[in-house]
């Protein structure tokens, strides 16, 4: 089995960062790319805030902080990123024509060893497999949130070369995560299909006026002994983000949520990120003690 | 608004016996009636069963539970059982001509203060309004398993009188469960019907060979800290229950989760119950120490 020690990390986001951070922990060498300087920045304070969080739950020591961050580089050159990488992760913006760039230039600069994973929510790898010219390398790899949802959607394309699973599979293992086979291509994996499906059976109650918002994540909440329910979660998701999945549904109790999400949005409520969205933040009414008992 | 003090439970499965050992508890007089003397044998065990699991958790106390117990009488006789019933909860089985005769009978014997309520599961109170005599008075009050999944949900039909509302949601709180409003007519309420599009969801995961019932099961209890996932919660509602939810459904996607339930089902494997689901027990694999990082 080949093996991995370099980790190239393509786009230094909040994920990506996230990413290439457990790489490093798990004592992978690790190079964030992105084009812009000041995303690497961003990227190095995204790390800081997760390390603080990974010594609190004892996932690391205090002590090996800053070893974990000398195997951490940054650069916005592209050849230099590439050059030693064993496998890249790639979690640039959500946009085919970026992502389609982004292997396409990838894809001629990177040595004939480097396997390339795609991170993307709900995009398909066989979308981007022929354009990054090695398709047999080619694979979706996808984390959650990495630290506290710790798991890793392995889904190839019908080009994927077999011998890649077990691979990622155990590559996923190293990074912590339980890693689950999406044995065919499935828009959203496996974990998000099933969210997005409870969120539209939230979504219809709400949109037919079965039951408020506080009753249906009530119901949730206290059968599943959760620390919120469906709304809650959307506010967590983002409601523009909810809204770009669901807008180009066809069936009509989709179209009737995306409206409900999009009277949100124009509102600029989008969620816990905006301060407000179908609860208001940062104290919530599900995190009162009284909410399921007034 | 009217006093409740007396409490008639109809019909003295798991769950009415539940119900009325709550009710009981929340210092109400409870009978419980059923047709047969044997069941109301059975009912006095799940309440003795019910009622360590409650002294354990600390919800009463080991010296109350024969007082308890004997605020709660049991009857095979319809006219003692309905003479002093300020309220009725019926739990009988969740079949329409089965409930339609009880409503008729208890229609007839009932005392005209009496509130009518049903707690069934995918059936709606307007079935059963009209034959009872007091459709204004009808309502359905439906419990989840009222001691640990402590919702209730109040589902008026288009003819109960709105003060009823008020009324069980109070009472509801007294039988110390969250009490949720649906606010129309909806088959499996709020809790449920979400429940059932995860299920579905899952199911469609399997049948279209996407994911296995091990990763499935692992991506919703790694991301939601759950202990068990759709297929857990599968065996535990009852395959043979799942099936019968599903198999009348029109798209095709249920049509093959249907099939794939009525497999396990004429293979007697029905879930926990029987000793085998989708997973053996009474050890499945996803209570195994290691089933998310093997």
């Amino acid at each position: 089995m080949q093996e991995i020690k370099n980790v190239l990390i393509l786009g230094a986001g909040t994920l990506g960062s996230r990413i290439g951070l457990q790489a490093a922990i798990s004592n992978y060498s690790v190079t964030v790319y992105d084009i812009h300087e000041s995303a690497l920045e961003q990227s190095l304070n995204v790390m800081h805030k997760v390390l603080k969080y990974a010594v609190k739950m004892g996932m690391i020591k205090e002590e090996d902080k800053p070893t974990v961050l000398t195997r951490i580089k940054f650069t916005t050159n592209p050849h230099d990123a590439v050059k030693v990488a064993d496998i890249i992760s790639e979690s640039v913006t959500e946009n085919p024509t970026v992502k389609e760039k982004v292997w396409k230039q990838f894809g001629e600069l990177a040595p004939a060893k480097t396997i390339f994973t795609t991170n993307t929510s709900y995009l398909l790898p066989s979308q981007f497999a022929a354009i990054s010219g090695r398709p047999e390398k080619f694979c979706a790899f996808h984390f959650h949130d990495v630290f506290t949802a710790r798991v890793v959607d392995i889904m190839p394309h019908p080009g994927t070369h077999p011998d890649l699973i077990p691979l990622l599979f155990d590559f996923g293992k190293k990074l912590n995560q339980v890693p689950v086979l999406v044995k065919k291509e499935s828009p959203g994996y496996i974990f998000n299909f099933m969210l997005m499906a409870l969120i539209g059976a939230a979504g219809r109650l709400k949109t037919k006026e079965i039951g408020s918002i506080e009753d249906i994540d009530k119901s949730w909440m206290v059968n599943f002994n959760m620390p919120m329910g469906p709304f809650g979660i959307l506010d967590n998701i983002g409601l523009d983000t909810a809204w770009h999945v669901t807008k180009d549904r066809e069936d009509h109790a989709s179209k009737d949520f995306a409206a409900l999400l999009k009277m949100y949005v124009d509102q600029g409520k989008l969620g816990e990120k905006s301060g407000e969205g179908f609860y208001r933040y940062p104290n919530p009414a599900y995190k009162d003690v009284d909410f399921l008992t007034k």
